[in-house]
């Protein structure tokens, strides 16, 4: 945990002082075999064996140490010098046939996008966008985000010409490989340059929401009157699939809401889907749905070589600073490819080699494959002075900031750098048996509004429960239009658009921790987002109340069964179900430790009595005993209990030692951190030789089998819920003490 | 399975023919203690303990006898009687107070809503629905759905004045109790009268469009010049939270492209939310979103006594045949009580006993809780005698249309009972060792076409997929506005609406059998929808592709890891991962047999062989050896594959049997299937004398314990996957005969 979490300060800090970027410039493959990934906090299994990977740390290496100079001097070379029409047209091409050449060498992939967005593509990394492709994470770039993310290879294009190290011609040659830093889809952990991890259609704009909302934010609250400290914009390439997808309606309503003038999205409206032309489903008119939303929207006619109309859209976008704007630009999808161009045939496969060379021959594209012209690649190559000028001005600008405002530059840089002050989590409450019973949902509002004071990256909300999450900061207000500088989010009832957006959120600065709420079950509505969390390595904190059948009388469509085991199984997510204030403490402490690493917290509706035994400590290994009357770490039975019911076992616990047995009541808050002791600790909780074992939990027995043995007993719920007061259903689902001792006893 | 599927069988054909339904319009509880939930196809633990339930079989029995007489009786007197203003607001009133009471009996439960739709809901009850309160399964009848299903008081108060045996004032009097047939949110399969299942927002508007769906098709299929045959309306209530959600985008966007005339869509907007005034995250212009979605839109501006103007939206919307409608109508909520109405306070708590006494003064509303005057309660009886009229007269017309149209009849009923044609099965393909190797997404749509030609109710398609998930039917063209008579469903990109719209068709009639498809990894968008199915004995079968690594390329967005075990977990559903073409047309047998419970499909996408030893029956018992050498049931060691590994299980038992080892193959293609077999049989292919065994799965090695037991090992992916050829994978993570060997060589 400590080398992880210290891993990511040390870099972020390195990109936020000095914008020495570059340690983590590389395709990551490398660097993350080098840290503890498989460490009990944000532990992971890595994603590559070590022999594979196709990144090239010594060449990168020896690249950096040309930078400071390159920096240096670039700094009087910030005037942008755009290129000739031919000159753009033959980039644009580049882009093109980069991005076929690679499909068509991967014989897998989607070259339709790439060959139809290109000018776009070209117009926001070459003209528009402010970035420095030697320090991908410099912290006042504009974002990109490639919602439509199957035509990844535009992107994967555009990062190679603008000169991310992540990006060689060699990572394009094995595009979709085994170990490359040019996967199917975009990653960000893969693929520095990348800023989210997209494919499943929706979740980038979402995600594009919530780095504009970030940036809004941080605009608000730390931009001065003589000094625009926070200044960048979010722009996004949506297609038709995004469009159709719920999330993008739930997301986009709110970025109306909010008025994220900043976010500027591109609507790819090539009226050709995987099942053919949109017109067999999709047939709404999107510029008068995204007008109700509260956007400004612009329609570009013609997307395939209409620069000047795309550049003009741009700059109109820019003008509306009230209005998140969506321009519809209309493309031919597979432009360019005389036989397959405007048809599905170009979406999801290499267009073959005979339509390659008809497409070349039609563009008149002489060159080889991979082929990128002098004058293209000189051209581009004023991105890395340039940018590295950009970044060098802006860390001037910091430093004058940081004399005149020092209390607002230390917020800032913390958020920027996930550096969080020493301490912190001494702001977090204990409790004692005597403190008074409490719901976790409640004792999770005084962790939240504990962290909120120390925490300057600490904000979120609720989709529309935050009386019933108990998720409210009681000293901010609530983000909205006309105060941006608030960090209480209201998310409506949009689960799964909550969920991407915190996602944005999360990836924007390394000190940002969001969290985001609703009742437990709901992350049905939500799972898209949250798996896309626990992939992509943002560390979201999700607040899931109501998480049993002791929510009562709103029944079974509302109550939580199989939940906790579905989350327990994906991977890179810590699934925890605290049993009082100490364990719901000790939940939200990884939780902020884990930047890369989601955490959900299933919370209860109901009273808990504070439990003798439960501590942060014992969270911290995800399962541990609360209670033990025997010796020699043999005892006669072991009762296993998660959040609510921890109680019910440590009762029966009570009441079987007064018949003379040794028991020992354990609690496992988190399967995950538990399994990720050693086998010495493991034999510790749960010995060999102590086979009665009888667990309890308002849940699925699902998976049970592990921790009780095949000896063993599960007492849960394998069936749907039902609608009466919570105590009638315990009493009638068998989860009572008199159960837990039956059981134990018929052992 | 029999008991259960004839049960369905009997009753539908039952309401159908005679129009005779009462059997089924007691609460259900009684009834689903006397048949065989718990078969092995159908089963699913009762709701109920049989100590439990407030239903009155009896007195039902009774009620029935008088049936016959009274519908003979009430031909003539079909004209409806409308109310006098003066009697409509008692009537709305008793509708409020009725819902006030309830709640404040349970002191749980939503009375906001029912007090500000109470108007609406009288002018739809009792004036514009046509049903048959003593048949709520008469085929004809209209729908309606109350999407916001929090404010179910207002249904059950309707079902009662209209004179529903599953609502009388004993039920009222146990609302939201243990055992009731007065839940707190809306559920069909507890409550005649009830159509689906609501309360996750948004998805009892995307209930709606299948059921308007179903009839535009059905009308489409069987109504001739001379006899319209299926005729009409599905209605509609949705508040502010269903507007939220994506999943109504989603559903509404499809509806207005399908031009789904006969949907009539309350909005109830009464500007709160449970976070407060919808100002703090809702501020769209939601009519001009409809609009946008092709739907007509009209605006009633006093929803809380303009009675008038709601009946001049109705027969507005009536008149509008190519459009569904949205009449936006302005409420307030909680109406009537002088301190709370307006405000969070009436959403989702009882209004406190002093504030009760302040609404009856405020409303003039002197009568005892739960009393319903003698002009109200005289006024709504003759729906009894108007609806049995109503039926009878459709059933007299049916007779007519019978003997003119005998086979389209003959189609018609099957889709309105449910009877299948004898047989049926037979149409499903077989398949041998020497039958070509194929994926069991193509062997799936093999199967699906078959049964199209079997089973007129069978109709589906896909999330804009339809060309991997391979699931046209070839036979039939696009259901489309045009032509809504033919059977493919094309869904667009929208995973969850389609999940909805599904879960709609399949309740219109117990002959429907609604199939919709998407990658298996994308019913993380969807599982809301699914988690509905299940719970509302809805036999949808979700035809899931590219079920794991074996996509290869796509990458970790796209490939599946823990989505197999959080099925298996999820009650009331099968979640099937067949091998070959013999196991996959078992899943079709038992998925189109299992009208109650909804089945998944899980399919590869890459080549798989027909494997010896499968069968349709071996599926049909969840877990049966294919391959076995041991004699005296005591194999050396135990291989347990599913779908795509079955296969390498399958090399792995030859080759150690070459050693010498006794090895049994065992196919676990459904685990639920499984679990309900006889402990006999479980012990026939699992013997606890052998302990040595070794499963292998692409998806994560939880809950596997259940059968390797202590002793054994899991093969599968416990961590997310990558971006290469699908063959690199599998050796990548060692999912490979060679590892199935060496773990079976350790054990």
């Amino acid at each position: 945990m400590a080398a992880s979490s210290s891993l990511t300060v040390q870099t972020f800090a390195a990109n936020f002082i000095s914008g020495n970027g570059s340690a983590s410039s590389q395709c990551p493959s490398n660097r993350l075999l080098s840290t503890s990934r498989t460490s009990s906090f944000s532990g992971k299994p890595l994603r590559f064996s070590s022999s594979s990977s196709s990144c090239r740390t010594k060449k990168v290496y020896l690249q950096r140490r040309g930078l400071g100079v390159t920096r240096a001097s670039a700094v009087e070379t910030l005037k942008k010098k755009t290129a000739t029409d031919e000159l753009v047209e033959k980039s644009v091409n580049t882009i093109r046939f980069l991005s076929i050449d690679a499909v068509e060498k991967a014989n897998s992939g989607h070259p339709g996008l790439p060959m139809g967005c290109a000018p776009m593509g070209h117009i926001l990394y070459d003209e528009v966008m402010r970035y420095n492709p030697k320090n991908p994470y410099w912290f006042n770039r504009d974002r990109f985000v490639l919602s439509a993310g199957h035509g990844c290879m535009l992107h994967y294009s555009l990062l190679h010409l603008a000169g991310y190290d992540s990006v060689k011609e060699e990572d394009l040659k094995v595009f979709r490989q085994w170990g490359s830093c040019t996967p199917g889809h975009p990653e960000n952990f893969e693929t520095p340059g990348i800023e989210v991890t997209t494919g499943p259609l929706g979740q980038g704009i979402a995600n594009a929401v919530g780095l504009a909302l970030a940036e809004k934010h941080l605009a608000a609250r730390f931009n001065k009157p003589d000094c625009e400290i926070v200044d960048h914009y979010t722009y996004v390439i949506l297609g038709d699939g995004c469009q159709m997808e719920g999330i993008s309606n739930e997301a986009c309503s709110l970025a109306g809401h909010w008025g994220l003038g900043k976010l500027i999205a591109f609507y790819d409206d090539n009226h050709i889907s995987i099942d053919g032309d949109t017109e067999i489903a999709f047939t709404e008119d999107v510029s008068s749905r995204f007008d109700a939303l509260g956007w400004h929207t612009i329609w570009v006619k013609n997307g395939n070589n209409g620069y000047d109309e795309i550049r003009a859209a741009i700059e109109e976008a820019k003008t509306v600073k009230d209005k998140p704007t969506m321009i519809k630009v209309t493309t031919t999808i597979g432009y360019g490819s005389p036989n397959k161009a405007n048809s599905y045939a170009v979406h999801g496969s290499a267009l073959g080699g005979k339509e390659v060379d008809a497409t070349r021959e039609n563009l008149g594209w002489s060159y080889d494959p991979f082929f990128v012209p002098e004058d293209v690649k000189s051209h581009w190559s004023q991105h890395t002075p340039d940018g590295a000028a950009l970044e060098a001005e802006w860390n001037a600008k910091f430093s004058k900031y940081e004399k005149k405002y020092s209390e607002d530059a230390a917020e800032l840089k913390q958020i920027a750098s996930g550096e969080f002050p020493a301490g912190w989590e001494n702001a977090l409450p204990t409790y004692t048996p005597d403190s008074p019973a409490d719901a976790t949902r409640n004792l999770s509002q005084q962790c939240l509004n504990a962290l909120a004071n120390v925490l300057p990256g600490f904000l979120g909300g609720s989709a529309d429960l935050a009386s019933s999450n108990m998720t409210l900061m009681k000293t901010f207000g609530d983000f909205q239009k006309d105060t941006p500088e608030e960090r209480n989010l209201r998310f409506g009832v949009r689960e799964h658009g909550m969920g991407g957006i915190s996602n944005g959120i999360c990836l924007h600065s390394p000190g940002f921790i969001p969290y985001c709420a609703t009742f437990f079950v709901f992350t049905d509505y939500m799972r898209g987002a949250m798996r896309i969390s626990a992939l992509s390595e943002a560390g979201v904190i999700y607040v899931m109340t109501h998480d049993s059948i002791g929510l009562g009388e709103d029944g079974p469509t509302h109550q939580p069964i199989e939940h906790l085991i579905s989350f327990r199984a994906m991977p890179n997510i810590v699934m925890f179900r605290p049993a009082d204030g100490n364990e719901t403490a000790g939940c939200y402490k990884i939780g902020v430790i884990n930047r890369k690493r989601p955490s959900i917290l299933a919370l209860s509706r109901q009273k808990l009595p504070q439990l003798p035994g439960t501590s942060i400590e014992g969270v911290e290994k995800g399962g541990y005993a609360i209670s033990d009357n025997s010796t020699g770490n043999k005892p006669d039975i072991i009762l296993i209990g998660t959040g609510s019911e921890l109680e019910i076992a440590a009762k029966a616990g009570d009441e079987l030692r007064k018949e003379g047995k040794t028991v020992r009541v354990v609690s496992l808050v988190s399967w995950e951190l538990f399994e990720e002791q050693s086998d010495e600790y493991k034999e510790s909780v749960f010995p060999a030789a102590s086979t009665a074992r009888v667990s309890i939990e308002a849940g699925s027995t699902f998976g049970w089998e592990r921790y009780t043995g095949s000896k063993g007993k599960a007492i849960g719920i394998d069936r749907f819920g039902a609608s009466a007061p919570a105590g009638k259903i315990y009493k009638e689902f068998g989860l009572t003490v008199e159960n837990v001792i039956a059981t134990a006893k018929s052992l």
